[in-house]
């Protein structure tokens, strides 16, 4: 994995943390696990973290901060979730959605943080892994489309499975789900190879959210479970106040990919 | 995997609901998943959430049932869990703990019950594989260690990890490696192989819970976490009220061991 070099880390985490730099994280700090991000008032909590549960596949928990917590020493070794993601979305019941670059003044004690993984780090990998991946290559935002699968509900939140769309070769295909089907912190593997029908999907060119892409005549479309399932979840479930990452700007987190499953798991490594 | 007859089924499943059968649960119906169960006051609920989620080897949280929920159609597909456990723990800090078989009468709504992945699944597997092992040969309890390792502590909710102890060839081992290592749901492979030392284990005649087993000159001891850890954890926790299975005797769910990955993620079968 090709890692970033120190000076460039921490002239990005300055830029962020100070405001100046607000936008898409794609690329960005390739072998970093980067993270969504959603925090909710303490009694959204427990039925959000059920959701997660039931939905391993859109909705992969690598971390959860309560009682107003805002930095940890797994995923957030020096970080702090209140100034380190580019840009953050405020949804309240009280006042239009609005975006902003750090929400210190209006963070409160019992807001819960939970952070899910992100396709950004799948994207990482197919390319270390000399697949191609054509959102990157054409510098747009990945293709995403709503699905005709419903999330397993859990109190407020429910909704379809969103899922982002990669066109591959049927041979890439098949090297793809090799190189993601145990990355069960990153979504995983694909859930639809080659049949948008099965998803509901009737047109490839007109994603709901992000931007097309073009499809080779030698190619298929392959479909992962998408983090944005929780942002259209969290529209339906009308919470007086949630937090998230604004679209494409993600929680960079302290936590290198090849290092992600000992810090999801403490006993990951076999004692001999 | 060797599967039970319908009639050995319904005749198992209706003494555990009448209270005739109230022993443990090993190799009982093999090739279904068995779980360790929890139910504590919705206070608890988060707390007791973000420390499995934390600790997910000893802690693999297969199913969360809310506000007094008793059944399922996931893991619970005809079953109650007020009355198909064969024995009970209670426990209060107004009464000394006692045992029961069924738990109808002291039900309140304000119970979440928490499903935990079990060893016996793990038993049921190795021997499956032709990997012989000890303490059910010997039909005696698994012997159990607390180990000099924390978990990953969250509110109320800290304590050391236990572990089971299966005594093996090398060769044995590096295959029960392979067979447990991608069995999540189940506490997943080894933590420790043949160095009971890295554990702070001392003495391997005299378990903590369970019982002893022979070890033969050409084996080792191999270390799994254990779901005990849980029950360690629930009598530092100081809880006022809380309900688990009596030692051994297991929650058999509704679902065959080849099935659980789908149940854990409805997304697991791919589309094409």
């Amino acid at each position: 994995m090709k890692k970033s070099a120190d000076n460039e880390i921490n002239n990005l985490r300055h830029q962020i943390r100070t405001g100046t730099f607000t936008k898409s994280t794609a690329g960005l700090m390739p072998g970093y696990v980067q993270a969504n991000y959603v925090a909710l008032p303490k009694e959204y909590a427990l039925d959000f973290m059920i959701w997660c549960l039931r939905n391993p596949r859109p909705c992969p928990l690598i971390e959860v901060l309560k009682d107003g917590e805002t930095t940890s020493n797994n995923f957030l070794n020096g970080l702090d979730v209140r100034l380190d993601i580019p840009l953050y979305r405020i949804l309240s019941s009280s006042e239009p959605e609005k975006s902003i670059v750090d929400i210190c003044d209006i963070w409160r004690p019992d807001l819960y943080s939970f952070l899910l993984g992100c396709s950004y780090t799948l994207d990482d990998l197919l390319i270390e892994h000399g697949i191609p991946v054509r959102h990157v290559e054409a510098n747009t935002i990945v293709p995403m489309f709503q699905t005709n699968i419903e999330t397993v509900p859990c109190g407020h939140f429910s909704g379809p499975v969103v899922v982002t769309m990669r066109p591959m070769t049927d041979v890439q295909a098949n090297e793809a789900v090799k190189i993601t089907e145990n990355l069960h912190f990153a979504h995983g593997g694909p859930i639809c190879v080659g049949n948008p029908r099965a998803l509901g999907i009737t047109d490839l060119s007109n994603p709901d959210f992000g931007e097309p892409v073009q499809i080779q005549s030698d190619e298929i479309p392959i479909f992962w479970a998408c983090g944005v399932t929780t942002q259209v979840a969290l529209a339906n479930a009308n919470v007086d106040f949630a937090i998230t990452h604004a679209p494409g700007r993600m929680l960079i987190t302290s936590v290198e990919t090849d290092q992600a499953k000992n810090k999801l798991d403490p006993l990951n490594v076999l004692l001999k």
